[in-house]
């Protein structure tokens, strides 16, 4: 039997956030921070022999998975496992001092969930520039706003996918305030007292404190829980995974939208070099990259849930009936969130917009989405916007009616208007202001220019972002 | 970079679970459709040499999954990835003919499931054989029944077991209605008219049916469903996972009720021999089956999640939002499930009870355990229910007080009820309820036995799961 | 303050519905039980007078839900509260005798959600037979089928429509099964050994026996679950709103096809008379009744996650953190399914298509569907299916192209295929195909028939259903 | 037929959130917010008269749902029917001028979700002061801290109360960032472009700015979304019921160790004066609003998952499937937070501890608990790790054996170790240990002080918080 691949990771994820959660990139992890604990054990007084280190550090790099999972089968504890197999291996049996299974498991992903934070930040901003440049580049192209998926009023290509960056900026934001300020759990021992700990350090609880800050230096974050059990709560977990989720919401918007204009041939997703659409149907372009991206917005939503269900279920000090779900839920939502990125970012490269058909549909719907200056300018001719609003009501309806019943195929909506004294506009006048409608997208262009000066700001914050290039996808 | 696994998959699920939804298995299983499809197009009268089905026979355990991903690389089309590869290995190009993607994907995975759903069944019905068997061992244990986790009544240890019986007795009978009732989509061409079978076989609808027919009873399968569109509802996907989802309800229920059970010392899940506790308390046995049991229940709530938001979210005649959710979701909860049945089942074989400390839990219980039968026996002598109720209600919140204070060690609502006139019953009359109440489980057995009946029903059907041996946990 | 009604009863929900959960309501059924009981218990030989009884009957219509009320602030217990009011009201105190709160309010609750489901199922029946017209109705009307919402084939509308109510009948179907099959807690007792029952009926266990199935037979179910604890499984809520989302899913999946073809002005939902758009825009026709439905498939999926919750997470006997819980989410979820149906029953007694707009889409699109017959007549004739798939695939994409940049306002494939010689088909050949396309609609028609036939027999068992009439929506 | 309410607001609300929720509640913040526009509208040179505004101010007040009512079933449009019930009331046509339905209701929702937010945020400070209370009162209460439900180490009840305290701050600290960041969407028109604004004020974007401005302010929020469409992207709703999620997991945590413990009779959660326990079982003090806690959780994420489904399914500019789900999860959530804080102040206002029964069970668990120190000093002893951790877990396992099959009744760990030259300490050694072990709670109150110290700086900007008293509960 062959092995069973995680999907997610092998098909959608990045290298980089592949290296944090692999099973060889967490050992290693485990063995750093281990090192770190003898090191700063050392330090505080214990005695440990820099030859007893050096065994370590020379071993740390030997990683075999089968042999622990050999060991795992043996005892039934996979902390257990991995201590013996680093022990073995040194020829020593110092590490572990004052710790519990907990004290590193829960540091350790705790440090994966902030790397993957880190890089998942970095890519929507990334994600972010590309929309300003889209939008910015769409500022002009006006299209048919629709509400109900119904034309509504015109507005610009730009100003419509500024909406999407605009959702993606709320997103950003409460993450970057909650990686700024996340919290590690630290060397807290089996139920939270730190007792082992100052029992190793002969009751100073100045040497816990200072042990612990040297530990959590080496994490590189900044904040320790103050009071905490066995675990820290699952809540944290639930909380990053919802805003993983939150980062999901633009982009799912953006990809529904796509696929509607796709839908009237006003915009594609693009194509990759070497593409194919359905074989049995050579000349669709499907949206299958939008597609995906709604797909992994669900697929987030299932973790989300699996979290949502560990917030809250904590028993006394601490349990595991969120281990197992932790495993998978954990890195599971981070190759998601990542997959969608890679992909809402090559969608924002690839895709093309079909400005002769979007015109098209101008055309047909612009004296509809006239109506509503139709009504404010026959009011401030003096006409009662209640009968106005009648009379406009009834031409449009008939006019929609007819195009409906095949009556008429071209919109003549504003030659029935002219003929109707309760309105008290002539055909001049009403094509003036369907000519100015096509233009009236308002404050649009302000808009995008508001929101890419934000994308600036943030882009500022994280160069790389710029330049970053997704991986080819599947 | 080392490939990342499915842990799901390579930590919990069986054997046989895998083998269905490998990737190997998987391009086996299409491989087998297509040349069934290819005999049956011959049968039918097309233009088919024995010698072409001969190469494509020879070519299909020739699987190179990473030659078909370097396909896909190349024209971004996973079937059409597939379809190339195989046909390049048969030096034919005849495959997949009046077919689309999704008549090739849609049966596979239909297949797969109902392949998934019958083993899944299996392993409850054992499940609910080791449920019997311990509920039966049981039968007789008295236990104190505790509501809102507080000592309520007397019953059996076996009766408790039974509850979960019977839940999972609910859960597997719709299940097994549903498995006999599974409808596959068929090949139904790209938007379901069957458009592209009936040109092949010239217009001929009875030779469609036929078709269908033949491919159909090849995959075992009894129904198909009459009027789909490109993709059969993803209703039927969710309902899949969510009758699974039922199936953990009662080994859910079970499991936390050990833990609690545990934590009083009246029983624990066992161990597994060479197993050991947390490495820093030797003498700790963790619930950690258990835990995981309710773990996996938590996990299927997720991929539940994922696939209530595909049910429901079908534009036209379908699409792919859904195909990278499916590809997660449907695999995962099946391997969630049939990790939950090997824990549970091991549970059920390795689990032990402590009457001792049982037996001490009743005798501290028993008193107020009786109240309801004081209560009512007092009645029969003549006092008025509501008094009699002040009555016992008093003396028991001053017992318990006492025993919370310190003030006794030892339960004395007997002589204190004894010495109170407006229950008129001396401390022989009250002793003697208690000691029938010791014995008060009233209908416990009969019912356990009820259970033990409808489970030898299941097992009669599915004699094989009556020996059924879960591989060894982790 | 005024009191804040429940918005999906009050605005949503049938009258028959509202009756069956609102709290005078179910104040009525819980005094018919006990009356029931104590008849029951007077026949079986307990001493209870006629004229005890006729006291209760006498009272049992004065529902006061204030002064229950008053009474539970003082004691916190509502079950004691309403049994306390009853008694004071008919001056006796011979209620709920042998009985805990769980034995009052397990049951009626499962009586409140037998009944539902069966108005829920005739409602379901109801919208078949609507859905079984209007496919009738629409069963030659050619339109152009979508798959990832780019044009696919052609179909029917009457086609499209069947595949919601194929759906909708895989969704039925385990629920009729479920009613069928639903079996209730029945008196148990506080932990499930009917002791309370046993010690009344002095040991006598054929007493017991009868005397749940006196009080079972007088709520019209035909089963009782054989052991469970202080309540029923909490599983049993899960399955049924499972249920009631399945259902939900086919409605939904109509609804968001109706919103994308109304984007299209191929159909409408209609409207009601005397009904407005929004007040700005006169013209729009929105679909507001479609995009409801999808709202209350989402509400439902809302109360199924409260009840997957429960599921699974009960402790030894039973608690009642499900309490809260149930309270809101059995009730809410019955109004929200209520409502989606008579909606869902409403568009289809409204909806409207526009055949001059779907003829105009067909033309547009007919040579691109052609492609897939174009593609297998070009074989038929020796070319390869390979490079006269390449051939098409370069026209195809080109005519999209050029429609796309108005290079072109009609659709020229057919022009392009017949100068490559790559295709050997000449332009009569190929505007016969494409003319045989536009009635290309295959097996459509029979799958029509196939599902009216099997709405037939739903009709026949539920014939009220054919004639039920929707209140009018908001 | 009786109206019936909605449960959550009228059992368990604060008349604080009814009011701002109530239909009654909504209607006067949208007369108000119109005619806050007459006022700016004039200010800024538009032609409305002071009597017209009188005359909407005398009507503001005469809200009759029910005229409202009807005439939205005549119109089939809710805001219209408020607009014309307002008109009629104050027999002028001039409110709404320039805007759309979305521009009030967005509006208005953002607002009383704002207000709500800064009510439960206050709560959350009440609880938080009645925690630092509680943990402070327990500070030196020992017990045994429980890990998988089993005894691991002592603790102390203050610190194990203390840890709920810091899982709430986690909670309460995002959500006071995203009450300071909130952003409404204000007068942006149908589609978001302001088109109507800038026609109303002679294209004139500073005038519009100004507008928006004055009415942003009247509301009290001090940002504003720059790119929207026709509604504000459902994101926020779901970040704030995500938030409200994350805020009860503590709670519930703390429900269910309350229940835990009871189940030990280490701790109730108290009773109100008069209340009474089960009907039948007057002694038994059940944790009912522990169990309703964690209820409440449980509804929040029923709605949290409504909420999600909102979020990212945007057609186009905006849709109206979120309304009937928003009508019901938006308020619903702030129903359910509400209650479950009402509720658990009241519990940690009321609840009882058992120190002696505390005490007994620290005797019981003393000796295992002591183990990992014996270890450590073992160690020191210069015993080899593996050999004494194999001889204490050996000694362990023999005596939890002997207690659980009623060999012993007394843990008598301590002199079979004594006897053990593995381990080379004698029983006043390890007596020693086992007497220190009682007080080794570590750096359990420090922690305890630094949450008191941090929960010290929310009630200084929350002083109200401090004396806030919780309604009578049910």
């Amino acid at each position: 039997m062959k092995e069973i691949l995680n999907i997610l990771a092998d098909r959608y994820a990045s290298k980089q956030l592949q290296a944090i959660w692999s099973p060889q990139g967490r050992v290693l992890l485990e063995r750093e921070l281990w090192i770190a604990v003898l090191k700063a054990q050392k330090e505080l007084g214990l005695q440990i022999s820099d030859e007893t280190i050096a065994a370590y550090e020379k071993a740390k790099g030997l990683i075999d998975l089968n042999s622990i999972k050999e060991r795992e089968k043996i005892n039934h504890h996979d902390v257990k496992a991995r201590i013996e197999e680093f022990c073995v291996l040194a020829g020593h049996e110092q590490i572990h001092m004052g710790m519990t299974s907990r004290d590193l498991s829960e540091n350790i992903e705790q440090y994966q969930i902030y790397k993957s934070l880190q890089l998942i930040r970095e890519k929507a901003v990334s994600a972010l520039v590309r929309l300003a440049k889209r939008a910015t580049e769409y500022a002009n192209v006006v299209i048919t706003a629709r509400t109900h998926n119904v034309a509504a009023q015109p507005t610009t290509l730009g100003k419509r996918l500024s909406m999407y960056g605009q959702e993606l900026l709320c997103a950003l934001t409460p993450l970057d305030e909650y990686i700024e300020n996340y919290a590690i759990r630290g060397i807290k021992g089996a139920v939270g007292t730190q007792l082992d700990l100052l029992t190793l350090f002969n009751n100073d609880p100045a040497k816990v404190a200072l042990f612990e800050e040297k530990i959590i230096k080496y994490l590189g974050i900044h904040k320790t829980l103050k009071s905490v059990g066995q675990v820290y709560p699952r809540l944290l977990d639930y909380q990053v995974v919802s805003l993983l989720y939150g980062l999901s919401s633009g982009p799912s918007n953006f990809a529904k939208t796509i696929r509607l204009m796709a839908g009237n041939q006003t915009a594609s997703e693009g194509f990759a070099e070497g593409q194919v659409g359905s074989s049995a149907m050579p000349h669709k372009m499907n949206s299958r990259s939008c597609e995906r991206i709604n797909g992994f917005h669900v697929i987030l939503q299932g973790y989300l849930t699996m979290l949502s269900c560990l917030a809250g279920d904590q028993w006394n000090e601490g349990d595991v009936s969120c281990s197992v779900v932790r495993r998978v839920a954990l890195p599971d939502s981070f190759y998601a969130i990542d997959g969608l990125f890679e992909t809402f970012i090559t969608v924002l490269d690839q895709m093309q917009i079909y400005e002769a058909v979007i015109d098209r549909e101008n055309q047909n719907t612009l004296p509809f989405l006239a109506t509503t200056t139709i009504l404010m300018e026959a009011v401030k001719k003096g006409i009662g916007r209640e009968s106005a609003h009648e009379a406009i009501k009834e031409h449009a309806i008939q006019t929609v009616s007819d195009l409906q019943k095949g009556v008429i195929e071209q919109n003549n909506l504003l030659e029935r208007l002219s003929k109707d004294n309760r309105i008290n506009l002539n055909l001049d006048e009403l094509t003036q202001i369907v000519n100015k409608t096509a233009h009236a997208t308002a404050l649009a262009k302000d808009q995008i220019e508001q929101f890419a000066s934000q994308v600036d700001l943030w882009s500022k914050r994280f160069p790389e972002a710029i330049t970053y290039s997704p991986h080819t996808i599947l």
